[in-house]
C-alpha cells in the first residue's frame, strides 16, 4: 500500500530527477535530517548531479543548505562532491563538506541548534525557497507522518515557498504516533511559557500540517538510514564510564541528586555510548532521557528497563541496532518521543528538567575551557551542536573524553585551549579514563589542580603542572595565569611535528 | 518612627559590633547588595576591625562571601583589607579585592548571576551559616521590605542558619510595594514554568517571608548607597549610542523589530549609558526594559514616557540620581520592579521576552569571541556577571565598546581574544565609534571582514587585515583562520611594552 494516502497528493509523486529540478539555482534549501536520520536520500542525490551538469555547462549553481544537524553521505556527501554548497547550517560532520570548509571552499555557520528554528523566522537569514523533507507518510488529510528524525522540518514547511517531500517506506510504519510536534512557538513578544514539565510530557501533535499548495513534489524511496556504527567499549570509554557513575552514586548518596537521577543527554559517539552502557550494569533504576538523539545504548537501557523514556529529536543508531528497532518499532510506543529540535534542546525546558548533560570535547585546558569545534584552534570537526545549549543550562554539566587522541601524539587537557566553545562557567565535571575533575564551586586557580592531578595523562601531567607554576610566577594576573608565549605552544608543536610532547 | 514595625523584633536591636560578633570564624556569610545598592553598611565595617583584631592576636579569620553582584567600600573594601576574604562569589568590582584576586592571595568564583540562587540550593557550595541582609523596614507581621537592590537575598534569608539585618531608614519609605519576590523556584524534578510574560508582570509578593527566629541581630542604619557617578556621554559613546540605534531602527523598518522594540537589557558603565541617552533622543516610544541595574539613563526614559516600564534586580544610579530617585520614589510606582536576580536574569524569561541585550567588553577577536573579564587572559577586571545570561538568551545580542582604550594602547579589537567569555554563537552585533558589524548568519570568515572593516580603529585596522590574510595562508584549518604564533603576540607586546602597537 502506498504510503502516500492522500488521494490528491498522488498526483504530485515524480521521479528525484524532476523533483530536483524544481530547485532555484543558487537559492536555499532546507533541508530534513539530523545525524544520519531522517535525510532526503534521492533529491539531493539528482539534486548533485543537476549541479554537476550545471558546472560542466558553464554556469554557476550553489546552494545554501540548512538541515537539522548533520546528515547522510547522500546528502551532505554528495552536494559536496559537486561543489554545490555556498553556506552551510547549522552542523555538519560530512568528512567531504569538512574538507573544503577547511580548504576555505565552503562558508560554514556553526549554531546552537536549539537557535536554527526562531533564527529562521527572524528573518535575517533570508528567505528559504525550497524545503526538501523526508517523512514516513502522507495521511488521508495530507497531514505528514514525520520520519525518523523531527529536527527543524516544522519550520522549513512552514517558512519554505516550495516543499519537495521524500516518502520513504523502509521507516517503519509504526513510527506513526511518537512524534509530538509542539505548534506553540512564537517571535517575541508573544512567546508563552513552553508547557512542558516531565520528559514523558505530550504537548503538540503527532503530524505536520501543511499547506498542500505548497508541495510541488512527492518522491517515493524505500532507503535506509545511514548512520556509523559504534565501537565496542575499550578501556578507556569503560573507564570513564566507570568514574561518572560513581560520581553520580556519590551525588545521590549525599542527597544532592534523587535516586532516580535527573533527565539524561548523552552525546553522540564511542564515549558517551561507553556510559549508558555502564548505566546498564549500574544499580540505577527508573531513568529518564531528555536528550537530543538516541543513541544504541539507550535503545539497551529502554529494552532493559533501566530508562523507562527517552525523549529526542532524532535516532542515531548503528545499522545493526536501526535494524532491530525497525524490526520492533511497536514495542517502543510510549518510551520514545521524537520532538522538534528547538523543544529538545530548548534551554527553557533543559533548564527546567535539570538534564544530566554529558558530552565529548576536542581539547579542555587546565581551567575547564572546552573546545568542542576546532582541532589546533582553527580546522573545524563537527561543530557546537546542541553541546552548547546542554552545558549552560544542565543541573550537572559532564563532558567525558580519553586524556589523549591520535595515539598519545595529542592531549585533550592543555594549558590554553586553542578555541572556546564552553567556558569554564558550563563546564562542571571533566572525565577521563584518568579519573573525574569535581569542578562546581571552585575558583579557577583550585580547578588547575585538580584538572590536572585527576584528568592529565601522565606523560603529559608533568609539563602541564610545570606550566602552571611558571604561570603563578610569571602572569600578568593570577586569576587564570597563563604565559601567553606558551599559552598555544602545545598547538603549535603539534603543527610543526605531528606532536604534542616536547 | 522605626523602620522597625514588628514589637518582638525590636529585642533584637543592637549594635552593628555586637551583630558582627555573632558570625562564627572562617564561616560563610550571605551579604545583601547588587552594584552599589542595598548592601549592609556597618555590620562588614565592624566585622572587618573585628578579623583585624583577632588577625592581630593571631587568630586565623577568613570568611567566606557571597553577595548578589559587586557591593560598596563599606563591605568588599573593607573585608578585603582587613584580609578578611578567602573566597568570594559571584561577581566583585572592588579595587582592593581585586587586587588581592589578581595577585593570588583570595580565591574568586565569577559566576553566572541568574545561576547564583540555584547552586546555592543545590548543596555543593556548602553551608551558609549566615546572611547579612539591608531591608528597607520590617513589617508589623515581620514580613522584610526589600532595599534598593533584591539580588540574592531571597536564597540567603531562606538558606542562612542565622539572619542579621540592617535597617536602612536612607532608602525610601516608599519603595514598599515596588518588588516582586517569586516564590516558586524548586530544585528539579519540581521545577515548572516561571508564569512571566510581560516586564510588567507581577508573579510574587512585595516582602520577603522568613522564620523570626532565625533572626538573630537588627542594626539600624541611616547611610546612603554608593555607587560611582556617570561621565556624560563623550564623542565615543555618543557614537556608539548613533550606530546602534541607526541600526534598530533599521530593523524595524524591515520588519523584524517591533515599532516599540523588545524590552532592552542594557549593561553598567558610561557607554551603556550614553545608549539610553541616545534612545532619550531618537523617534523610539513605548520602549520596556527588562535588565539587571537600572542606571541614570533608564530613569530619565522613564521621566520622558519613553520608557514606559523598567524591571530590574537593583537600581545602579550615581549619587545624584540616587538622591533625585529618592526625593520622588512615589512618581515611579508602577513604572519600576525589582525582582530576585535569578528572574531578573533567567535564562527562561529572557528568551521568551526576547530581550535586546545590550553589553560592554574588554576586548573582541576577528572572528567576534568576547573577553568581558580578562586583561590579557589572566588579570581578572569585574567578572561576567549578568551577560552571559542576556548574551546567549537575547533576541539580538550586541556588545558595544570604544574601539581602543589606555589612549589608544590598547585595541579592543585582536587577532585572538586572549580569554572567551562569549563565544560567536552569542555575540550577533559588535558596536564601536567607528562603527557597527552586523554578524548574524555570518561564518566565521565573513565576520572576520565586517568587523575588521567596520569596528576596528584605524590605528590598528592594517594590522588586523595584515594577520588575517596572512592566517589565511598559513593556518591549519580555514574555518576560523589562526597563526598560532601571533595570535596572543599584540597582548604579549602590551605587557612587555605598554603598547599593542608594533
Amino acid at each position: 500500500m502506498s504510503r502516500v494516502r492522500n488521494a490528491a497528493l498522488k498526483s504530485k509523486i515524480m521521479s528525484a530527477q524532476d523533483a530536483a529540478a524544481l530547485i532555484p539555482a543558487n537559492s536555499t534549501v532546507g533541508m530534513s535530517g539530523f545525524t544520519g536520520s531522517g535525510y532526503p536520500k534521492v533529491v539531493p542525490i539528482a539534486l548533485a548531479e543537476r549541479i554537476e551538469a550545471e558546472h560542466a555547462a558553464g554556469n554557476p549553481f550553489k546552494l545554501k543548505v540548512w538541515t537539522g544537524a548533520s546528515t547522510g553521505p547522500e546528502l551532505d556527501g554528495a552536494l559536496a562532491k559537486a561543489d554545490g554548497i555556498e553556506f552551510r547550517l547549522p552542523y555538519n560532520s560530512d568528512p567531504i563538506a569538512r574538507e573544503k570548509i577547511n580548504k576555505g571552499e565552503m562558508e560554514y555557520l556553526d549554531m546552537h541548534l536549539s537557535q536554527v528554528a526562531p533564527v529562521a523566522w527572524q528573518g535575517f537569514l533570508g528567505p528559504l525557497e525550497t524545503a526538501v523533507v523526508e517523512v514516513s507518510g502522507i495521511r488521508e488529510d495530507g497531514a505528514l507522518i514525520p520520519s525518523s528524525s523531527i529536527g527543524n522540518n516544522k519550520t522549513w514547511l512552514d517558512r519554505a515557498d516550495r516543499i519537495i517531500l521524500e516518502v520513504n517506506s523502509w521507516q517503519n510504519a509504526a513510527l506513526e504516533g511518537m512524534h509530538d510536534i509542539y505548534y506553540g512557538t512564537a517571535l517575541p513578544p508573544a512567546r508563552v511559557p513552553i508547557p512542558l514539565t516531565k520528559p514523558t510530557d505530550l504537548i503538540g501533535e503527532t503530524v505536520f500540517r501543511v499547506d498542500p499548495s505548497k508541495i510541488a513534489a512527492i518522491v517515493e524511496t524505500d532507503s535506509p538510514d545511514r548512520n556509523l556504527p559504534f565501537a565496542a567499549p575499550d578501556a578507556s570509554a569503560t573507564a570513564i564510564a566507570g568514574h561518572l557513575i560513581e560520581f553520580l552514586q556519590h551525588e545521590v548518596k549525599l542527597g544532592r541528586l534523587p535516586a532516580h537521577l535527573l533527565p539524561l543527554q548523552s552525546g553522540v559517539g564511542n564515549v558517551a555510548n561507553a556510559v549508558l552502557a555502564g548505566l546498564q550494569n549500574s544499580p540505577f533504576e527508573n531513568l529518564t532521557a531528555y536528550t537530543e538523539v538516541l543513541q544504541d545504548g539507550m535503545l539497551d537501557l529502554l529494552d532493559s528497563g533501566k530508562l523507562t523514556v527517552a525523549s529526542a529529536t532524532a535516532f542515531s543508531l548503528s545499522p545493526e541496532a536501526a535494524a532491530d528497532l525497525n524490526s520492533r518499532m511497536e514495542q517502543f510506543r510510549g518510551k520514545i518521543i521524537l520532538r522538534p529540535q528547538e523543544i529538545s534542546n530548548h534551554p527553557e525546558i533543559i533548564r527546567r528538567l535539570g538534564c544530566i548533560a554529558m558530552n565529548g570535547l576536542i581539547e579542555a585546558d587546565i581551567y575547564g575551557n572546552v573546545n568542542s569545534t576546532h582541532v589546533m584552534g582553527s580546522r573545524i570537526q563537527n561543530g557546537i551542536g546542541g553541546s552548547g545549549d546542554f552545558a549552560r543550562n544542565a543541573y550537572i554539566s559532564c563532558f567525558v573524553t580519553p586524556s589523549t587522541a591520535k595515539g598519545g601524539k595529542i592531549s585533550a587537557i592543555v594549558p590554553m585551549a586553542s578555541h572556546v566553545d564552553h567556558i569554564t562557567q558550563d563546564v562542571q565535571v571533566i572525565v577521563t579514563e584518568q579519573g573525574l575533575a569535581d569542578l562546581r564551586g571552585l575558583s579557577p586557580k583550585q580547578r588547575a589542580q585538580v584538572i590536572i592531578a585527576n584528568c592529565a595523562h601522565p606523560d603529559y601531567r608533568d609539563a602541564l603542572k610545570d606550566y602552571y607554576a611558571r604561570a603563578l610566577k610569571g602572569s600578568y594576573g593570577l586569576q587564570s595565569p597563563h604565559l601567553l608565549t606558551e599559552a598555544l605552544s602545545w598547538h603549535q608543536r603539534f603543527i610543526e611535528t605531528g606532536s604534542m610532547k616536547a
